[in-house]
């Protein structure tokens, strides 16, 4: 069984990826890109010299072409004088100059012939003076003539296919997914970028569009609603220019792909924190919530949980799971997991005394525990036994998902007892290959909740060893959750939104 | 501002510590241990072997008397053939025998003098066989006649001033501190110990008593009440015995001291999985909530929420914090506190524009925001200017207490430009200082949030940078949580507490 959902990389016809005219295959995939506001004197400390060097360690695929009235070079490249001077046509722009000359440069990349340019810069409306407000819309006026913005304020664009990255992030990962992103919040854009990288959440693209004076979250959503690389969508959005079109666009895109919410400023104090010049929703905490599960869409309210929604997404089946099997150690684990499963709508089915007996036959004696929730008793039950475990639960008809709690943390005892490192005496690796084939024998998804108690200075060789242990159950197609609750909670957020589509496909 | 509760560690009268005839102080710090079921042929696998070792890692304070039929010697010590030899009084018996030579055993330890005896052993009413209800009974009777014991079924006591531990746990710390924790679990009981050992809580002792045949959750309540070592008590409980009893118990203590209560099975499933013979307080999601309400308990939902509020009271002053000033970098983060303040009944009151310019002076431009939240706009800011923005938020008297999101993980970036090891480059200890310096000047606490978007395997070097950063922040007395809805649950734990325990002192 292969649950992960995989993205076709590189679809042949670069005209499937022109939505509106928008020609969105060179904005994210660009030949050849001007930076406009490269110094050759700063080292790389401005926002211009930063997104250099962090394309040149992501190896962008394109070619770049750096620009500054004053010349020079920087990172063994010439520094052209002016975006006239560049020898081809542009794709796409990426502009870092003082807010005062953004129009004038955007207006000569339009000429360039450039797709789209993403404005770094910030001082336009969010600084709420007449001038910023001028230069934005003076931004918005150029940008209806012919190139299409993402920002200003913002910071722009992640694209693993390409190698674009967002400003301050060159550390992001080259392999391409499933998921979208779409956020007002450039910090929120690459926290984000950087968490899934090691919860094992793959990005077709991610667009950190700010103020949003040309392209946000509508009409990005519906170009993503269309985009074959996208399976799933992720967005964060503070204040919302068009309510209704943005209401319809969620309606309209989750008949076909998840659209995971996290709305900021729900609450009247948020509000106004949300500095914003658009048209809001309004009524937040009472019309938000109604309005987004009228149109599917998946509500969470932190970052964590969305990540954690992406993750179940990416990884699970597109269906429901009502039945789940836990196999944890010690009984307080069954307990917390049977009060979170019905918190979360799910059912923890017992086993019959005949099947509670066979699993028991795989387990230590006294103490273990074969009904479900199944207890191991004991932290170093082997691979092959928690195999036969999880192979025996999942022949129950009832069961759609099993949830395994490990207690590999407790391998630092047995480590310290023959005197070797952790790593060498942690049978993650075997633990995967054994998930992997049971996956596979089954037809039935396996959750990992991999907790960690021991995360102190002394036990940095257990978290370093966990933390390649996530990376191997992710590549076996495993998610990972750090908490019982993170698990149930992103489960159901899979359920709640397959459940309520497929009753709409009935309905209509 | 010493904002910890710091415990009298060592009260010169043993005698304080005898409740209802119970001498809690040789249970404890017991001078002399017998531990029944050490064989010198297992290499430290078996239950008695084991605790043993654990012991000696932990260094307690007092002689060991290992005992087995068999004799011989373990770990350089002489085995006893019989509780009998031991040439002197015993305090405390550590019984790890089969279940049914334990009444055996547990009558030649009274006989010897035991205060107390814990009984790791299973093999009673929680196999629902005859055999084991009986030698459970039998237990029960024995100690009537004059041993205190806590199990069978357990992991036994943790007490970090005389060195004795958990069962499966020899790396638990020798600080003492004011958290007392009650559990029927032994495997939370572990894991929240080793969890309080990275958070920062630290305890004054810890009770994993299993089946409960004799101590369980009321008295030990009782007597944690009155314990001076003792400031804060959480417990795990599953099923109870005497419900009124121990609703009186919660109602009185808490007049003195918050109890923290994680009830496991309050869902109909979890009541399942609770397999419990104890008569319980039955239709759980229903009464329960109230009735711990009723008694001003802090009520958590998981052994994560269990330890957020555990430290939240160790570290912050016995008060209400209604007024909340946030510092962030990035809008996001100011708009997701503003949320979570609401959410959790707290406030983020907006400083007057004179506050915001002042506190705009010692922050980059543009970007930053002084208004609250604060947005430091840059990861960068230096801790003695981050001094100056919370000293000066400070100044409003609505502000209550200082909520900073750290973006420390961000240093990554800077280490790998300068080409510098990250812990080389990252100011924690200058944050470290200038906070605390800070708290003592203006008498505010200050709550650390330490976010890390940087956990895989190539950012290891964050991971530990920011583990060993937590325990400098944490020996500066400033609490740290991963997360900020975390942060403000915890307070909002602390709020609720002291808001109704003030409430009641007025009525009554």
């Amino acid at each position: 069984m292969r649950t992960r959902i995989t993205s076709p990389v590189g679809s042949g016809n670069p005209e499937a990826n022109k939505t509106g005219g928008t020609d969105y295959e060179r904005i994210f995939n660009p030949k050849a890109i001007a930076i406009i506001g490269v110094s050759s004197e700063d080292g790389g400390a401005g926002f211009g010299s930063g997104i250099l060097l962090s394309l040149k360690v992501m190896g962008f695929n394109g070619k770049i072409y750096p620009v500054n009235p004053k010349g020079g070079t920087f990172a063994g490249l010439d520094i052209y004088k002016s975006v006239e001077d560049i020898p081809e046509e542009i794709d796409l722009a990426v502009i870092a100059v003082a807010a005062r000359f953004v129009p004038e440069v955007l207006e000569a990349c339009r000429k360039k012939g450039a797709a789209g340019a993403e404005i770094l810069s910030s001082g336009f409306t969010e600084f709420t003076t007449q001038e910023g407000t001028e230069l934005e819309q003076e931004i918005k006026r150029i940008a209806r003539s012919g190139i299409r913005v993402i920002g200003p304020n913002c910071f722009g664009i992640y694209c693993p296919k390409s190698g674009l990255t967002f400003l301050p992030n060159p550390d992001l990962s080259r392999e391409t997914g499933p998921v979208a992103f779409l956020s007002q919040s450039g910090g929120m854009a690459s926290d984000f970028a950087s968490t899934g990288k090691w919860m094992g959440i793959r990005f077709s693209k991610m667009i950190s569009f700010g103020n949003g004076a040309d392209l946000r979250e509508t009409e990005l959503l519906q170009y993503l609603g269309d985009d074959p690389e996208t399976q799933v969508i992720a967005m964060y959005a503070e204040g919302i220019e068009d309510g209704e079109g943005f209401f319809q666009a969620i309606k309209s895109v989750s008949r076909e792909k998840p659209v995971i919410v996290y709305k900021g400023g729900l609450s009247m104090a948020g509000q106004r924190a949300v500095v914003s010049h658009t048209a809001s929703m309004g009524g937040s905490r009472v019309i938000w919530p109604s309005v987004l599960k009228q149109a599917n869409a998946v509500q969470v309210l932190s970052m964590k949980e969305m990540a954690e929604a992406s993750l179940a997404f990416s990884f699970l089946p597109k269906k429901c799971f009502q039945g789940i099997s836990v196999v944890g150690g010690g009984g307080a684990l069954g307990v917390a997991s049977c009060d979170a499963a019905e918190s979360f709508g799910m059912e923890i089915p017992p086993f019959s005394p005949d099947l509670k007996m066979r699993i028991e036959a795989f387990l230590p004696k006294p103490g273990a525990s074969g009904g479900n929730p199944i207890d191991v008793a004991n932290p170093h039950v082997a691979p092959k036994a928690l195999k036969e475990v999880l192979r025996l639960s999942a022949e129950d008809d009832r069961i759609d998902l099993q949830i395994l709690i490990s207690l590999l943390h407790h391998y630092k005892f047995r480590a310290k007892a023959l005197g070797k490192p952790v790593a060498a005496v942690t049978p993650y690796r075997e633990l995967a290959d054994a998930i992997r084939e049971l996956m596979q024998a089954t037809g039935k998804p396996v959750v990992l909740v991999l907790q960690n108690a021991k995360r102190g200075p002394e036990d940095l060789d257990v978290v370093e060893m966990l933390g390649h242990a996530r990376q191997v159950f992710l590549d076996h197609d495993i998610p990972v959750f750090d908490e019982i609750l993170d698990a149930f909670r992103a489960i159901a957020h899979v359920n709640a939104y397959y459940g309520k589509r497929a009753k709409r496909m009935i309905e209509t």
